[in-house]
Formats: structure tokens, sequence, C-alpha cells
């Protein structure tokens, strides 16, 4: 049945609803050029925002034991992510404090001795990053192993989701995803089992798959089904500063779900239900998860940068276990797994080709449409990260 | 029939005759080995040379109907090069207007609905770089159309070649190009097509390619077949400085050809007669073509430079359409496509190998010899177009 | 039969005895990490440490007879080293000096001609280094062949090795490598030769190789089987500053071999025997020679740093030819190859692992055990050489 768009727009639906102000707009251009070609700002990235921001590492279910263990890249950083014989999640620096070894060259596995011990000179530390024990290092006059526990991140979890943060003192985690706090209780996200993962490798900034996942202006072009089951003027933002921003959209028929035929991936998720099923969310948690609750599933990708214009996206489907378990529904999940999997190809195309396209020496910023407006505030975000002030007015005749 | 060598003298050919003085030529020495090996010297070549000279990007038969395009790397950048619905070729900067995305991503195509779309948020603009419509655009407060046309770069033309310019405001085609415009009229270049192309990846500097190409001193030892059919002596340069720059060699033999054989690969080009049949000239069009017109076809090669140490280049036969639609002559002309492929390979060599070479901290620059006096014009047009002041004065002792 | 521990003691081979002032190595700690990182100061190192030492280049072995010559990589230089008319050993950076060009490109080879012609021009030289020739440069006024030989790196010879120093006035060979010079005479090295060799590509600092060699207290947990025949306390160092710096192990068994089963390779070489026949020497000839001479063999590495965290690292095995003649020898001496080559994997995993670490923007020191008391010489040596000055006292909590 499909909605009469007077009717949507009544649903305080409509981007016109929004109360964006097209005078103040006329000035909002994207970020110059160099913000996604100058190494020396990119240096500045990790610094200021990969290294001081609230980064999702994994799902706590990817450490479920005491002694399992991930390591989480964060450019040449490796952090050691592990369950202490409390049942706790710590986050050390992969990084013996001997002489500096990469404790850990798996990418998962578990203590099973309950100790971490470095593979160069055996020093080896607790599970929760006390030195135990360092061969010989008491003969040396002043040593004292509480003076070598390993350096330690921060954690924070919610939802199921471990975020770490590598400053010494960060923003509190309550305090910087506070509007998160409150969102999505009948998902009953720490319940969600991991269903599927798809792995992406894209040549684009970082910042540039944000700005393709906050906006639909894109969307007839690019993406002609996903048109279809929610039409792009049915987009609503809620959240526009700090960490997290976002919003939702709208199914165009009742009971319509993002699949190849447009029905249902599977039945609603826990406790989902009225308005909620009419909606697929897309908030970013700024700097690296895309988060989408669907009716019937959750999706979200971790984003990590490798470089200035190289990124390990990965894509991962969350859902309730006895879903995971049922192998007929399983089957017909994999409809959902399609689609976001051609709609997440279409979007690397672009990316990539914005990437290319913004080496251009002669194209220094373009305008943002109404429909991206969203943009604007994500990249007042980043220069207030690194600490730069808004770029000089600018004219395209300029 | 051999050509005594005093004849040769009496025509003007030995270099002997080109006045070169030698007293003067005592103190000319290569460049510095750092316009081989800086990358900030690599970067203002980028800047001052290839983004403010005409540089040949196709030939026109490779657009030959409106819509039809070919995209032309020159660096990082990307131009767009499409013939219009008027006929007329454009050259237009692949980037999209809005946010920097690169319009197109092929090779090479046809636009068939005689406009041009960008992939991400469907802008579209005419063949002529006119910005036609912008979706949901005019809802922004003061934006119009024509504020956005494609940037555009130049365009010229000259016997059939594409010449573009990416600077804004470049010195007048007919003004750099002056001593080529009368040259050549024999050979009606405008009528012949390619009839064989080899692409060559090649790693060295993109100014040792010119270097090579107009000198023979090395001919003896690396091209021992070359200097059978024509004696490095019976080299004549006619152009010293500017963007065109060249001369001539001569047949050792009358009715030579640069062949397997050394016999012509084919008929005359066109009205090529008289002396034009003893002739094989080459001349460097500044810094991207190498023309090279025989007495039965024209050779040429287009540099890319892709990085200090890496160019792309590939070589061009040009035959008249008659002799292309022969199948005979066609096989009779593999001599000359197989001879120019060895000798290129040839070149390709030592030039590589100059390139490891001038990595030595201990090598600063070495003096040219008489056969290389053109090399010292080059050298200077590339001190020139960068604004640097010659080297100091350089003794091998110092 | 095991050695008593008290009785090793008493033969002095205990580290205990090496006076090592532990009150002094508390404040001894790693260099700062920007020393494994910084492609400043591995520039620096280039220029002030491989382009200013003694660097093992081959053996004589290698270019037995006048013409014969190998090209040594150096970073980017390229050493051509030839044995003359004469027979003595020179030399030359591989790099002509007309224009530059990398004389030979080859690895190994013999001018059979007795003379070096550049392959692009032509010139020739004499083995020696001298111009020979150089087509038609007479002409040119003030041109003298005596002003243009190849540029001349210094070489020493010790022991059958070849050393060169590409410094132009370097410090001098038997001065700088004056530890070594009445050292291992009963091998008679110059009379041994090469019965195999392993190449190893790695992904770490060159210095980390070094501080692998020059300390055991990583052997009990990295290397079971060498801790088992030489136990890792019986580690004596006797030169401490300098280019040379090492010491030796002993056998925990009377009658011990470096092999899988801990019995003898082969027989003793040459005149070794008594208190040499329970030693296995390890000495590092700063920057890039690790000399290790065992009983019944000799192992060395020669070590070449291609970039900061790469490095070649080729391992021979000397013996004496009447050994290697000797078939049945020669498949008992597979035993040492197969421990050696197991034994080399295991560090290299280690240093690989260390060079991940140091990336850490973390970690920046750690704190040296009396066990690597060594460590800190080589480091000094490094800071020295580079005219760096101490680092600053660090604390583990600063």
């Amino acid at each position: 049945m499909k909605i009469n768009p007077d009717e949507r727009m009544s649903m305080g639906t409509s981007y016109k609803k929004r109360g964006v102000d097209y005078e103040l707009l006329a000035d909002r251009f994207t970020l110059p050029t160099e913000y996604y070609q100058s190494e020396a700002i990119y240096q500045q990235e990790i610094a200021k925002i990969f290294h001081q921001s609230w980064l999702m590492a994994c799902r706590e279910e990817e450490i479920p034991n005491p002694g399992d263990y991930i390591t989480v890249p964060v450019g040449d950083e490796s952090i050691l992510l592990v369950r202490d014989t409390e049942g706790n999640i710590r986050a050390h620096f992969n990084v013996c404090r001997h002489r500096g070894t990469r404790l850990c060259s798996m990418e998962k596995g578990s203590f099973r001795s309950h100790e971490i011990q470095c593979p160069y000179h055996a020093w080896r530390y607790h599970l929760n990053g006390n030195l135990k024990a360092a061969p010989m290092m008491k003969e040396l006059a002043g040593f004292r192993n509480e003076d070598y526990p390993l350096f330690s991140a921060h954690v924070g979890l919610w939802g199921g989701f471990v975020f770490i943060n590598l400053a010494e003192e960060p923003t509190p985690f309550e305090e910087d995803l506070r509007p998160l706090l409150g969102k999505f209780q009948a998902w009953h996200l720490p319940e969600l089992r991991i269903a599927h993962k798809i792995e992406y490798s894209l040549n684009c900034n970082w910042k540039l798959i944000i700005q393709n996942y906050q906006e639909c202006y894109h969307c007839p072009g690019v993406h002609p089904l996903l048109s279809k089951w929610t039409p792009f003027r049915g987009a609503v933002h809620d959240c526009f500063e700090g960490s997290v921003i976002g919003g939702y959209m709208e199914y165009a028929e009742k009971g319509g779900g993002m699949t190849m035929d447009g029905k249902p991936a599977s039945v609603p998720v826990c406790d989902v239900s009225g308005p909620d099923l009419q909606k697929v969310h897309y908030y970013s948690i700024y700097p690296n998860l895309l988060l989408s609750p669907h009716p019937d599933f959750v999706l979200y990708h971790r984003i990590r940068s490798l470089a200035i214009d190289k990124i390990k996206n990965d894509c991962f489907f969350l859902l309730h276990p006895d879903v995971i378990s049922d192998k007929s529904r399983m089957e017909r999940f994999q409809s959902a797994i399609e689609f976001w999997d051609m709609t997440n190809r279409q979007d690397w195309h672009v990316c990539e080709q914005m990437q290319l396209g913004l080496r251009s020496r002669r194209f220094k910023r373009g305008p943002y449409s109404g429909q991206e407006d969203i943009l604007h505030s994500i990249d007042k975000e980043v220069l207030k990260a690194l600490g730069h002030s808004p770029p000089e007015k600018f004219s395209p005749k300029s």
C-alpha cells in the first residue's frame, strides 16, 4: 500500500519540514580539497581524531570468555582487547614495556594460561595488564614490576558494542555518546549476535564514507532499488552535532524491507513495533561506526582508516540468536545481505570516483544542496576536532 | 648506393657545419642530479611545466563524432576531451562542480545522450561544459546554473593532433608552436590515421626520454642497425629553442628506410618527394610529444609522466588510409614496427640505467659532448620554465 | 658430559663476572622509538653511518680473476667491485662520469676485455678506473681524460673479507677494525670458502638485527635448542665499544656443536684447538657484518639496509675447501645449516614484531636488563656516529 506523499508530509518526514534555512545554506560549501589530499592534515586527523575519539572496536560476543582477545588496528597502533579473569574487558596497547615488541601478532585468540607473554624476552603480564614477571630484572637496582604495567586504553560499552579510546583523558563515554543512550531499546541490542560479515577495501578517504552514509541526495541516481523502497525525500535527521549524527528514512509501503523484493528480511527484532516497523535508521557514531537498525535486523559498518585514501570497511548484520539458528529464516535473510552488498558497492564506486576527482588542482570546493545540509555539520565536527577555523568565504567564481 | 661523406658535408648535414662553438661548450654540463631525483623539483615541474604547457593529448580521429570522448591523465589531473554537438573539441577538467567527483572513469567512449552526467548526484552538463540541470539546487537562494560550468582547458589543433593546455591563460598555441606551423605540409598530416600503437612503461624521468631522442651520440653503441641506416654524423638540428626543438638525420644510402632490412617500409606519404625522401625528422614538441616524420610513415611518441622516475610512453605509427587498407602493404610495414620496437627498447634500457645512476650521491654533473649541445638547450628550457637560475659554474674536480 | 655451573663460573664465563655495575644500568634505557621510525633519522644514518663506515661487501673468492666484478648496493648507491689487471681489488662508484649512467646492471660477472664500457655513450674505463677513451670528447676545448676517472671508494681486506668505505677520507681500516686484527688466526680465514648461502628479506630496522645478535636474554624463550647447547648465562663480551663489539658463548657439554643434535657439524677448522673448541663467537662488525666463528665452521651475516624497516640479510657458511669437496662431510654439515636456518627464523620473527611494536605512539623507551648492557654500548655508537647527544633522562612514568 503506497503512502500518500501528503500523508508523509503530515507525519513530519519531509525534508521541507526540517526547518532548513536555505538562505543560510547558500554559503555552505564542501571542505577544501586538501582535507582529502593533504598528508599533513591526515596526520592531524590521526592524532586529534582517531587517537582522541571513542572508536567502535568489536562486539562483546567476539571475546566471550576470560583470556579471549582480539587485536584492533588503529593506524600504526595495535590495541589488544582482552577479557580479564573477572570478566571485564580491558584494552591494552599491544606493546611490551621492555623494548617495545608487539605482544600479539594474531587477529584473535585466547590466552589459555591467563597471562600475556612477550614473544621476545618472555616478560609476562596479567590479563589486567599488570607485569607479573620480568626475567632477571630484579637484579637491577630500583626496578619494580608495578612501574611497568601495559599501557591501557579506555573502554566503553553500549548495546553489546565495545568502544575504545586511546586518549589518556578522554571525554567520558556516556557524555560523548549521550544521544545514543536511550535509543533502540526495543531492539535489545546486547542480545543480538553477528549473523554475517562482509569485508570491503576501498580507495577513498574515511570522511567520504560517512558523508555518503548521511545523505540520500545521491540515491535516485545511484541506488534505484533503495530509492524505490525508501524514497529519498523521506529522510529525517534528528541528531545534528557531536559524535552521534543521523536520522531515519521511511518505507514507501507499509511492511517494506531492505531486500531484493522490498519485503521484510525477517521477523521484527525483539520488541520492535509500531512506527519503528516503518523506519530504517542511519546514524554515524563518529568517526568509525555507521549504525543502521532496521525493523528486522541491525546493520553496521566499522571503518578503519589505513591511509589518507584507503579504508577497510567491514559490514556486519546482527540478528537475534533464535533467527540465526533457524535455517529457513536465514535462507530468506540472504535477500537482505544481497541487497546491501549491491547497495554498498554502488556507494563505494562513487566514493572512489570522488576521491580521484578531489585530486584536481582546479576544483577547490563545491556547494552543498539542501539535502546535504547534514554534511556541513559533519565537516564542522572535523574542523572542531582539528582545531581549525572554518575555511574562508568561498565563491564559485573565485 | 653509398653517399660520399664529403658530399654529405657539402649538403650541410655534418654536425661540423652546425656552427657548434666548442669553446663555449667547454662549460656545458648536465643539469645537477637533483633535477632527476628531487620530489620537490618534480612537483614544480608538474605545476610550471605540465600544467602550463601545450600537451599533445590525442589524434582528432580518436573522437570523430559529437559525444565521443577520451580521458587524458595529466599527473593526478584527468581531462575529459569531448567533441561537442557543433563538432568542436572541448577539454573539460574531469570533475563535477558539485562535490568534486570524477565524472568519467572510462578511458574512452561516447556520451550517446549528448550530456555528461555525474555518477554521484546526477548533475548534468552539456557537452560544451555548461551545467544543464542540478537536482533540487534551485531551492538554494542564489544558486545559478551559469555559475557552475565544468572547468575548461584550452584546445589547440595542428596536423590532426589535439593539444590541450591546463593553464588559465596559456601562451597562444600558434605562438608556442610557430616553428611547426609551416612544416611537413607534404605529409598531409591531418589525413593520416593511426596504423599501430605500442605501449611502454618506463622507470625513468620524463626528461631523459626527450634528451635521448635529441642526440645520436649514443647511436653507434646502442643502435647498430639505426646507425648503419642513418650514420650519427648526419644529424642536423634546425630548431634550437622554445617548445619545438629538433632536426633530421639522413639515410646513408639513397632509397633507405627505417626497417629491419634498411629498405622503405612503404610508399612515400602523400606528396613527400625530393630531399625529404632522404631524411628522417626528429622533433621534440616540449614537453610530451616526440614527432618523427619519415618519408614513408610518421612515428610519434606521447609521453605521460606518472612519477619522478616513471613514465608511460605510447608509440604510434601514422599512415595514409589507403595504405592501412592494403593488406600486402601492411605486411611489409611490419618491418618498420619491428625495427622501431627494437630500437625503442634499446633506448629505454639506457634511460633506465641513467635514472639509476643519477641516484648516486657522488656524481653531481657531467660534461656534454659536442654531439649533445642541443641537450643543453633543452635543459635551459626546463630551467626557464621553472624560473630557476642556471646552476653555478662547475668543474669535474669540485 | 655436563659442565658443572660452578666450574663455568670459575672459568670466568658467567655474566656476573663481567663486572656489570647494576647501579649504573638502572638508567640504561633503549633508544627512543624515533630511531626506528623516523625517516629523517634514517637518512642521517645513511649519510653518516653507511656512507662513512667500513662495510663488508663480499669475500675475495667472489672476484678471483682480473676483470671479475660484483656490484654492491649501498642504499641508492651501487659500488662496482672489480679485480684489476694487477690483481688488486678496486671499488668504483657504478656511475659513468659523462652523464651519470649506471655502468653495470648485472649482479656479478667479468669484464673479459679488461675495460668497463658505459652502455649509453660508450665511454670506456680501465679496470683501475681511469678513463681510457671518450668518443669525440677531444674536440672539446680543455677536455682531458685524466679529469674523469671513475669515482673510487676505499677498499680494506681482512681474513678473506672485502670491505669498502664510501667516504672520501675514512678512518683507516686497520685503525677501525683493530680489535679484529689478531683474532681468529687459528681459523686461517683467508683459506676458507663459501659452502652455503641463505638469503633472507626482513621487515625491520637494521639495528634490531645487530641488537638481537648481541644479547641472549631472549634465548631461553626464543631458541630452546640453542639455549640447550649454549646456555645464555655462559655469554661473555670482550669488545665493548667501537666498530667491533661482541664475545662468545660456551657449549654446555664438551664436544658440542650448533646442529640439530648438538654434536659438531664437522672437524675443527684448520688449527682450531683447546678452549676454542668450546666456544661459539659472536661479533658485530658495525654496521653490516655479523661474524660467528664456530670450532667447526664460520658463519656470517651480511646486512643490507633497504629502507628504515626493510633489510636483506644474507647468511653464509665458510668451510675449508677440503671439507667442501668431501661429500659425506657435507651431508653431515646440513645439520648446521638446518639448525641456523631454524634459529635465524626464530630471531627474524621477534625482530619484525619489535619493529611493529615500535610504531606505537604510547611506548617511548624501555629498560635494558643486565643481560642487554652491551646493547646500550651499540646505541651509544649509533648516537656518536650521528652526532646526537644522549637522549634525556627517562623514567617509565614520564
